[in-house]
Protein backbone atom coordinates (compact mmCIF):
# COMPACT_ATOMS: atom_id res chain seq x y z
CA UNK A 1 0.00 0.00 0.00
CA UNK A 2 3.09 2.37 0.73
CA UNK A 3 4.15 1.19 -3.22
CA UNK A 4 0.64 2.82 -4.51
CA UNK A 5 1.02 6.12 -2.27
CA UNK A 6 -2.00 4.92 0.46
CA UNK A 7 -0.99 5.47 3.99
CA UNK A 8 -3.62 4.57 6.02
CA UNK A 9 -3.83 1.21 7.25
CA UNK A 10 -6.70 0.10 10.06
CA UNK A 11 -6.61 -3.25 11.84
CA UNK A 12 -9.17 -4.68 12.65
CA UNK A 13 -9.09 -7.03 16.23
CA UNK A 14 -5.27 -8.00 15.31
CA UNK A 15 -4.64 -11.04 17.22
CA UNK A 16 -1.30 -10.02 17.94
CA UNK A 17 -0.17 -6.03 17.75
CA UNK A 18 2.46 -4.71 17.29
CA UNK A 19 3.75 -8.34 15.78
CA UNK A 20 7.59 -8.67 15.31
CA UNK A 21 7.28 -10.87 12.06
CA UNK A 22 4.45 -7.91 10.47
CA UNK A 23 7.33 -5.54 11.58
CA UNK A 24 10.08 -7.37 9.91
CA UNK A 25 8.13 -7.97 7.02
CA UNK A 26 7.05 -4.13 6.26
CA UNK A 27 10.50 -3.68 5.59
CA UNK A 28 10.94 0.46 4.55
CA UNK A 29 6.83 0.60 4.75
CA UNK A 30 7.05 -0.15 8.66
CA UNK A 31 6.11 3.56 9.29
CA UNK A 32 2.47 2.72 8.07
CA UNK A 33 2.59 -0.40 10.50
CA UNK A 34 3.55 2.23 13.46
CA UNK A 35 0.89 4.73 12.64
CA UNK A 36 -1.57 2.00 12.43
CA UNK A 37 -5.01 2.36 13.97
CA UNK A 38 -5.78 -0.69 15.76
CA UNK A 39 -10.11 -0.77 16.59
CA UNK A 40 -11.82 -3.95 17.69
CA UNK A 41 -15.18 -3.98 15.80
CA UNK A 42 -15.46 -3.36 12.41
CA UNK A 43 -18.35 -1.06 13.61
CA UNK A 44 -15.42 1.59 14.73
CA UNK A 45 -13.31 0.93 11.50
CA UNK A 46 -16.07 1.67 9.23
CA UNK A 47 -17.77 4.59 11.50
CA UNK A 48 -17.48 7.33 8.61
CA UNK A 49 -16.74 5.93 5.82
CA UNK A 50 -18.79 7.09 3.19
CA UNK A 51 -18.31 4.31 0.73
CA UNK A 52 -17.00 0.67 1.74
CA UNK A 53 -15.83 -2.24 -0.94
CA UNK A 54 -15.30 -5.33 0.33
CA UNK A 55 -13.50 -8.64 -1.81
CA UNK A 56 -14.89 -11.58 -1.93
CA UNK A 57 -13.81 -14.60 -3.81
CA UNK A 58 -16.72 -16.47 -3.68
CA UNK A 59 -20.27 -16.36 -4.99
CA UNK A 60 -22.51 -15.32 -1.68
CA UNK A 61 -26.24 -16.44 -0.71
CA UNK A 62 -27.74 -13.34 -2.35
CA UNK A 63 -26.76 -11.12 -5.17
CA UNK A 64 -25.16 -7.95 -4.44
CA UNK A 65 -23.74 -5.11 -6.40
CA UNK A 66 -20.52 -6.10 -7.18
CA UNK A 67 -17.38 -3.85 -9.08
CA UNK A 68 -14.33 -5.16 -10.54
CA UNK A 69 -11.19 -3.86 -9.04
CA UNK A 70 -11.19 -1.31 -12.19
CA UNK A 71 -14.53 -0.18 -11.37
CA UNK A 72 -13.86 0.06 -7.68
CA UNK A 73 -11.17 2.36 -8.06
CA UNK A 74 -13.26 4.87 -10.21
CA UNK A 75 -16.14 4.75 -7.16
CA UNK A 76 -13.73 5.45 -4.84
CA UNK A 77 -12.05 8.21 -6.33
CA UNK A 78 -15.33 9.28 -7.24
CA UNK A 79 -16.33 8.94 -3.19
CA UNK A 80 -13.30 10.48 -1.59
CA UNK A 81 -14.07 13.96 -1.93
CA UNK A 82 -16.92 13.39 0.40
CA UNK A 83 -15.57 10.99 2.85
CA UNK A 84 -13.42 8.30 3.54
CA UNK A 85 -13.88 5.27 1.63
CA UNK A 86 -12.85 2.23 3.26
CA UNK A 87 -11.21 -1.06 0.71
CA UNK A 88 -12.13 -4.02 3.05
CA UNK A 89 -10.27 -7.38 3.28
CA UNK A 90 -10.94 -10.49 4.86
CA UNK A 91 -8.71 -12.80 6.72
CA UNK A 92 -5.55 -14.85 4.72
CA UNK A 93 -7.47 -17.86 4.67
CA UNK A 94 -11.34 -16.99 4.85
CA UNK A 95 -11.77 -13.97 3.96
CA UNK A 96 -14.58 -12.05 5.28
CA UNK A 97 -17.90 -13.46 7.02
CA UNK A 98 -21.33 -12.85 5.22
CA UNK A 99 -22.02 -10.31 8.18
CA UNK A 100 -18.84 -8.11 7.43
CA UNK A 101 -20.04 -8.50 3.62
CA UNK A 102 -22.93 -7.09 4.25
CA UNK A 103 -21.22 -4.15 5.33
CA UNK A 104 -19.80 -3.30 2.18
CA UNK A 105 -21.63 -1.07 -0.44
CA UNK A 106 -20.11 -2.90 -3.10
CA UNK A 107 -18.14 -6.51 -3.28
CA UNK A 108 -15.00 -6.00 -5.72
CA UNK A 109 -14.05 -9.46 -7.56
CA UNK A 110 -10.95 -10.09 -9.13
CA UNK A 111 -11.05 -11.97 -11.99
CA UNK A 112 -9.16 -14.54 -11.90
CA UNK A 113 -8.76 -18.22 -12.99
CA UNK A 114 -12.28 -20.19 -12.68
CA UNK A 115 -10.10 -23.12 -11.79
CA UNK A 116 -8.04 -21.34 -8.78
CA UNK A 117 -9.35 -18.13 -8.13
CA UNK A 118 -8.27 -17.56 -4.39
CA UNK A 119 -5.94 -15.25 -4.36
CA UNK A 120 -3.90 -14.42 -1.05
CA UNK A 121 -4.30 -11.18 0.90
CA UNK A 122 -1.29 -9.49 -0.34
CA UNK A 123 -2.48 -10.50 -3.93
CA UNK A 124 -5.86 -8.72 -3.29
CA UNK A 125 -3.94 -5.90 -2.18
CA UNK A 126 -1.84 -5.21 -4.43
CA UNK A 127 -4.22 -5.17 -7.19
CA UNK A 128 -6.78 -2.58 -5.48
CA UNK A 129 -4.29 -0.42 -4.35
CA UNK A 130 -2.72 -0.41 -7.98
CA UNK A 131 -6.25 0.40 -9.98
CA UNK A 132 -6.55 3.01 -7.11
CA UNK A 133 -3.12 4.28 -8.13
CA UNK A 134 -4.30 4.57 -11.82
CA UNK A 135 -7.26 6.11 -10.72
CA UNK A 136 -6.23 9.07 -9.20
CA UNK A 137 -4.20 10.26 -12.25
CA UNK A 138 -1.20 9.05 -11.47
CA UNK A 139 1.81 8.38 -13.31
CA UNK A 140 0.38 5.18 -15.76
CA UNK A 141 2.22 7.37 -18.67
CA UNK A 142 0.04 6.53 -21.26
CA UNK A 143 2.45 8.57 -23.57
CA UNK A 144 4.67 6.13 -24.01
CA UNK A 145 8.00 7.82 -24.71
CA UNK A 146 9.29 5.06 -26.80
CA UNK A 147 13.10 5.13 -25.23
CA UNK A 148 13.60 8.58 -27.31
CA UNK A 149 16.57 10.50 -25.71
CA UNK A 150 16.55 13.77 -28.12
CA UNK A 151 14.24 15.94 -30.27
CA UNK A 152 12.60 13.10 -32.75
CA UNK A 153 14.13 13.86 -36.69
CA UNK A 154 12.05 15.73 -38.54
CA UNK A 155 10.45 14.74 -41.88
CA UNK A 156 13.29 16.50 -44.05
CA UNK A 157 15.82 14.51 -41.92
CA UNK A 158 14.34 11.64 -42.73
CA UNK A 159 14.19 12.14 -46.36
CA UNK A 160 17.88 13.13 -46.29
CA UNK A 161 18.59 9.66 -44.74
CA UNK A 162 16.80 7.48 -47.21
CA UNK A 163 18.83 9.34 -49.81
CA UNK A 164 21.40 8.86 -48.23
CA UNK A 165 20.84 5.31 -47.68
CA UNK A 166 19.58 4.79 -51.43
CA UNK A 167 23.01 6.44 -52.71
CA UNK A 168 24.84 3.84 -50.19
CA UNK A 169 23.12 0.54 -51.36
CA UNK A 170 23.88 1.29 -55.07
CA UNK A 171 27.00 1.92 -54.51
CA UNK A 172 27.67 -1.32 -52.40
CA UNK A 173 25.84 -2.47 -54.90
CA UNK A 174 23.04 -3.88 -52.73
CA UNK A 175 20.25 -2.04 -54.93
CA UNK A 176 19.72 -1.97 -58.60
CA UNK A 177 19.23 1.84 -59.27
CA UNK A 178 16.61 0.88 -62.43
CA UNK A 179 14.54 -1.07 -60.12
CA UNK A 180 14.38 0.68 -56.33
CA UNK A 181 11.02 0.57 -55.61
CA UNK A 182 9.99 -2.16 -53.19
CA UNK A 183 13.15 -2.49 -51.32
CA UNK A 184 13.45 1.43 -50.36
CA UNK A 185 9.83 0.92 -49.66
CA UNK A 186 10.41 -1.66 -47.33
CA UNK A 187 13.64 0.02 -45.75
CA UNK A 188 11.38 3.37 -45.14
CA UNK A 189 8.44 1.44 -43.76
CA UNK A 190 10.87 -0.19 -41.56
CA UNK A 191 12.58 3.31 -40.55
CA UNK A 192 9.78 5.17 -39.78
CA UNK A 193 8.67 2.24 -37.54
CA UNK A 194 11.57 3.14 -35.19
CA UNK A 195 11.06 6.43 -35.90
CA UNK A 196 15.10 7.70 -34.95
CA UNK A 197 15.38 10.68 -33.21
CA UNK A 198 18.17 13.43 -33.51
CA UNK A 199 20.76 11.26 -32.07
CA UNK A 200 20.18 8.17 -33.76
CA UNK A 201 19.91 9.94 -36.95
CA UNK A 202 23.28 11.10 -36.89
CA UNK A 203 24.66 7.79 -35.96
CA UNK A 204 22.74 6.54 -38.99
CA UNK A 205 24.04 9.46 -41.27
CA UNK A 206 27.72 8.19 -39.83
CA UNK A 207 27.17 4.92 -40.72
CA UNK A 208 27.09 5.59 -44.14
CA UNK A 209 29.31 7.76 -44.41
CA UNK A 210 31.40 5.31 -43.38
CA UNK A 211 30.91 2.68 -45.29
CA UNK A 212 31.27 5.58 -48.44
CA UNK A 213 34.63 6.15 -46.98
CA UNK A 214 35.67 2.63 -47.15
CA UNK A 215 34.15 2.25 -50.40
CA UNK A 216 36.43 5.50 -51.89
CA UNK A 217 39.71 4.17 -50.15
CA UNK A 218 38.87 0.76 -52.48
CA UNK A 219 38.45 3.05 -55.95
CA UNK A 220 41.34 4.96 -55.09
CA UNK B 1 0.03 -16.94 -12.00
CA UNK B 2 -1.73 -19.53 -11.90
CA UNK B 3 -4.86 -17.32 -10.37
CA UNK B 4 -4.05 -15.16 -13.48
CA UNK B 5 -4.14 -18.00 -16.02
CA UNK B 6 -0.95 -18.23 -16.77
CA UNK B 7 1.31 -21.68 -16.62
CA UNK B 8 4.40 -21.65 -18.29
CA UNK B 9 6.94 -21.13 -16.10
CA UNK B 10 10.83 -20.46 -16.95
CA UNK B 11 13.13 -20.32 -14.07
CA UNK B 12 17.19 -19.10 -15.26
CA UNK B 13 19.53 -20.39 -13.61
CA UNK B 14 18.18 -20.76 -10.37
CA UNK B 15 19.96 -21.14 -6.91
CA UNK B 16 18.25 -24.40 -6.04
CA UNK B 17 15.58 -26.21 -7.97
CA UNK B 18 13.41 -27.67 -7.08
CA UNK B 19 13.60 -26.24 -3.48
CA UNK B 20 11.78 -27.30 -0.51
CA UNK B 21 10.35 -23.85 0.59
CA UNK B 22 9.27 -22.73 -2.86
CA UNK B 23 7.02 -26.39 -3.12
CA UNK B 24 5.35 -25.83 0.10
CA UNK B 25 4.36 -21.81 -0.74
CA UNK B 26 3.72 -22.95 -4.15
CA UNK B 27 0.58 -24.58 -2.38
CA UNK B 28 -1.97 -25.30 -5.07
CA UNK B 29 0.10 -23.82 -8.00
CA UNK B 30 2.61 -26.56 -7.84
CA UNK B 31 1.67 -28.77 -10.57
CA UNK B 32 3.37 -25.03 -12.29
CA UNK B 33 6.12 -25.56 -10.24
CA UNK B 34 7.07 -29.21 -11.22
CA UNK B 35 6.35 -28.48 -14.99
CA UNK B 36 8.62 -24.93 -14.59
CA UNK B 37 11.61 -25.05 -17.22
CA UNK B 38 14.82 -24.49 -15.89
CA UNK B 39 17.55 -23.21 -17.82
CA UNK B 40 21.06 -21.94 -17.79
CA UNK B 41 21.37 -19.05 -19.17
CA UNK B 42 18.99 -16.02 -20.38
CA UNK B 43 19.61 -16.54 -24.27
CA UNK B 44 18.42 -20.04 -23.70
CA UNK B 45 14.99 -18.78 -22.54
CA UNK B 46 14.50 -16.69 -24.87
CA UNK B 47 15.61 -17.77 -27.67
CA UNK B 48 12.19 -17.85 -30.12
CA UNK B 49 10.65 -15.21 -28.14
CA UNK B 50 8.96 -12.87 -30.20
CA UNK B 51 8.40 -10.33 -27.53
CA UNK B 52 10.52 -9.70 -24.33
CA UNK B 53 8.62 -7.67 -21.54
CA UNK B 54 11.48 -6.72 -18.59
CA UNK B 55 10.31 -5.07 -15.36
CA UNK B 56 13.11 -2.40 -14.53
CA UNK B 57 12.15 -0.34 -11.16
CA UNK B 58 15.17 2.50 -12.01
CA UNK B 59 16.48 4.86 -14.54
CA UNK B 60 19.00 3.29 -16.57
CA UNK B 61 21.52 4.22 -18.29
CA UNK B 62 19.91 5.12 -21.45
CA UNK B 63 16.14 5.34 -22.23
CA UNK B 64 14.50 2.43 -23.73
CA UNK B 65 10.82 2.44 -25.17
CA UNK B 66 8.76 2.13 -21.94
CA UNK B 67 5.50 0.17 -21.65
CA UNK B 68 3.13 0.70 -18.46
CA UNK B 69 1.77 -2.79 -17.44
CA UNK B 70 -1.79 -2.12 -19.46
CA UNK B 71 0.35 -1.30 -22.17
CA UNK B 72 2.74 -4.07 -22.52
CA UNK B 73 -0.45 -6.53 -21.44
CA UNK B 74 -2.17 -5.20 -24.92
CA UNK B 75 1.26 -5.34 -26.82
CA UNK B 76 1.74 -9.07 -25.72
CA UNK B 77 -1.82 -10.22 -26.44
CA UNK B 78 -0.72 -8.71 -30.39
CA UNK B 79 2.31 -10.18 -30.17
CA UNK B 80 1.29 -13.63 -28.94
CA UNK B 81 -0.59 -14.88 -32.25
CA UNK B 82 2.83 -15.20 -33.55
CA UNK B 83 5.22 -16.70 -31.01
CA UNK B 84 5.96 -17.00 -27.59
CA UNK B 85 6.23 -13.51 -25.53
CA UNK B 86 8.60 -13.07 -22.42
CA UNK B 87 7.62 -11.66 -19.41
CA UNK B 88 11.31 -11.04 -17.69
CA UNK B 89 11.62 -10.36 -13.75
CA UNK B 90 14.87 -9.79 -12.16
CA UNK B 91 15.91 -11.09 -8.67
CA UNK B 92 14.03 -9.90 -5.64
CA UNK B 93 16.82 -7.45 -4.34
CA UNK B 94 18.49 -6.70 -7.35
CA UNK B 95 16.57 -6.77 -10.54
CA UNK B 96 17.70 -7.28 -13.82
CA UNK B 97 21.14 -6.66 -14.90
CA UNK B 98 21.82 -3.56 -17.74
CA UNK B 99 22.66 -6.71 -20.38
CA UNK B 100 19.50 -8.15 -19.51
CA UNK B 101 17.22 -5.21 -19.68
CA UNK B 102 19.02 -4.87 -23.34
CA UNK B 103 17.62 -7.91 -23.60
CA UNK B 104 13.76 -6.94 -23.92
CA UNK B 105 11.93 -4.92 -26.21
CA UNK B 106 10.06 -3.08 -23.82
CA UNK B 107 10.84 -1.71 -19.70
CA UNK B 108 7.55 -2.21 -17.86
CA UNK B 109 7.49 0.34 -15.22
CA UNK B 110 5.01 -0.09 -12.47
CA UNK B 111 3.76 3.22 -11.35
CA UNK B 112 4.20 3.65 -7.69
CA UNK B 113 4.80 5.85 -4.98
CA UNK B 114 8.11 8.01 -6.08
CA UNK B 115 9.39 7.95 -2.48
CA UNK B 116 8.91 3.99 -2.15
CA UNK B 117 8.71 2.83 -5.86
CA UNK B 118 10.76 -0.98 -5.38
CA UNK B 119 7.67 -3.65 -5.48
CA UNK B 120 9.20 -7.22 -4.65
CA UNK B 121 8.79 -9.32 -7.29
CA UNK B 122 5.27 -11.29 -5.98
CA UNK B 123 3.94 -7.91 -6.36
CA UNK B 124 5.39 -6.88 -9.43
CA UNK B 125 4.40 -10.18 -10.55
CA UNK B 126 0.80 -10.33 -9.47
CA UNK B 127 -0.13 -6.54 -11.21
CA UNK B 128 1.69 -7.36 -15.02
CA UNK B 129 -0.37 -10.76 -15.15
CA UNK B 130 -3.61 -9.46 -13.57
CA UNK B 131 -3.33 -6.56 -16.79
CA UNK B 132 -2.27 -9.68 -18.91
CA UNK B 133 -5.86 -11.72 -17.81
CA UNK B 134 -7.64 -8.59 -18.65
CA UNK B 135 -6.52 -7.33 -21.94
CA UNK B 136 -6.74 -11.63 -22.71
CA UNK B 137 -10.67 -10.97 -21.73
CA UNK B 138 -11.24 -7.79 -23.69
CA UNK B 139 -9.11 -8.66 -26.80
CA UNK B 140 -9.57 -7.10 -29.97
CA UNK B 141 -9.43 -9.42 -33.01
CA UNK B 142 -8.42 -6.88 -35.26
CA UNK B 143 -5.13 -5.94 -33.44
CA UNK B 144 -3.15 -3.36 -35.14
CA UNK B 145 0.32 -5.27 -36.50
CA UNK B 146 2.28 -2.74 -36.65
CA UNK B 147 2.73 -2.94 -39.92
CA UNK B 148 4.52 -5.83 -40.02
CA UNK B 149 4.40 -7.91 -43.28
CA UNK B 150 6.02 -11.29 -42.08
CA UNK B 151 6.70 -13.04 -39.18
CA UNK B 152 8.61 -11.04 -36.34
CA UNK B 153 12.36 -12.33 -36.02
CA UNK B 154 12.96 -14.06 -32.95
CA UNK B 155 15.29 -13.04 -30.38
CA UNK B 156 17.72 -15.27 -31.50
CA UNK B 157 17.76 -13.90 -35.13
CA UNK B 158 18.26 -10.26 -33.30
CA UNK B 159 21.09 -11.43 -32.12
CA UNK B 160 22.48 -12.69 -34.55
CA UNK B 161 22.07 -9.24 -36.50
CA UNK B 162 23.65 -7.24 -33.35
CA UNK B 163 27.01 -9.18 -33.66
CA UNK B 164 26.92 -9.17 -37.23
CA UNK B 165 25.88 -5.49 -37.03
CA UNK B 166 29.13 -5.02 -34.57
CA UNK B 167 31.50 -6.78 -36.89
CA UNK B 168 30.94 -5.03 -39.67
CA UNK B 169 30.93 -0.98 -37.90
CA UNK B 170 34.50 -2.12 -36.38
CA UNK B 171 36.00 -3.15 -39.96
CA UNK B 172 34.63 -0.53 -41.65
CA UNK B 173 36.16 1.95 -39.10
CA UNK B 174 32.88 3.44 -37.26
CA UNK B 175 33.30 1.67 -34.03
CA UNK B 176 36.32 1.42 -31.77
CA UNK B 177 36.35 -2.22 -30.32
CA UNK B 178 37.47 -1.35 -27.13
CA UNK B 179 34.88 1.01 -26.33
CA UNK B 180 31.79 -0.57 -28.02
CA UNK B 181 29.20 0.10 -25.40
CA UNK B 182 27.38 3.14 -25.60
CA UNK B 183 26.99 2.87 -29.32
CA UNK B 184 25.77 -0.44 -29.91
CA UNK B 185 23.31 0.38 -26.70
CA UNK B 186 21.57 2.49 -28.71
CA UNK B 187 21.40 1.11 -31.60
CA UNK B 188 19.85 -1.77 -30.63
CA UNK B 189 17.27 0.28 -28.64
CA UNK B 190 16.99 1.54 -32.25
CA UNK B 191 16.34 -1.90 -33.60
CA UNK B 192 14.56 -3.35 -30.54
CA UNK B 193 11.89 -0.18 -30.94
CA UNK B 194 11.01 -0.69 -35.33
CA UNK B 195 10.94 -4.40 -34.03
CA UNK B 196 12.01 -5.89 -37.54
CA UNK B 197 10.03 -9.15 -39.19
CA UNK B 198 12.01 -11.88 -40.47
CA UNK B 199 12.16 -10.08 -44.16
CA UNK B 200 13.37 -6.89 -43.24
CA UNK B 201 16.20 -9.24 -40.97
CA UNK B 202 16.95 -10.63 -44.35
CA UNK B 203 17.31 -7.36 -45.81
CA UNK B 204 19.48 -5.87 -43.26
CA UNK B 205 21.46 -9.09 -42.88
CA UNK B 206 22.13 -9.04 -47.04
CA UNK B 207 23.15 -5.27 -46.61
CA UNK B 208 26.15 -6.39 -43.96
CA UNK B 209 27.12 -8.84 -46.08
CA UNK B 210 27.44 -6.12 -49.18
CA UNK B 211 29.20 -3.57 -47.00
CA UNK B 212 31.49 -6.62 -45.73
CA UNK B 213 32.17 -7.82 -49.59
CA UNK B 214 32.95 -4.28 -50.68
CA UNK B 215 35.46 -4.15 -48.02
CA UNK B 216 37.21 -7.45 -48.95
CA UNK B 217 37.44 -6.28 -52.39
CA UNK B 218 39.22 -2.91 -51.30
CA UNK B 219 41.78 -5.47 -49.29
CA UNK B 220 42.35 -8.07 -52.58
Amino acid sequence: MKNMCLDELWLVAPKKFPHAEATARASGADDILARARVVYSLDEALADCVLVLGTSARPRTIPWPRASPRESAILAIEYSGRGPVALLFGRERVGLTNDELERCHYWVQIPANPEYSSLNIAAAVQILTYELMLARGSRDSSANQGGHEHAPASADDIERLFEHLRVVLVEIGFLDPDNPRQLMRRLRRFFNRARPDTMELNILRGMLTAVQEQNSKRKD
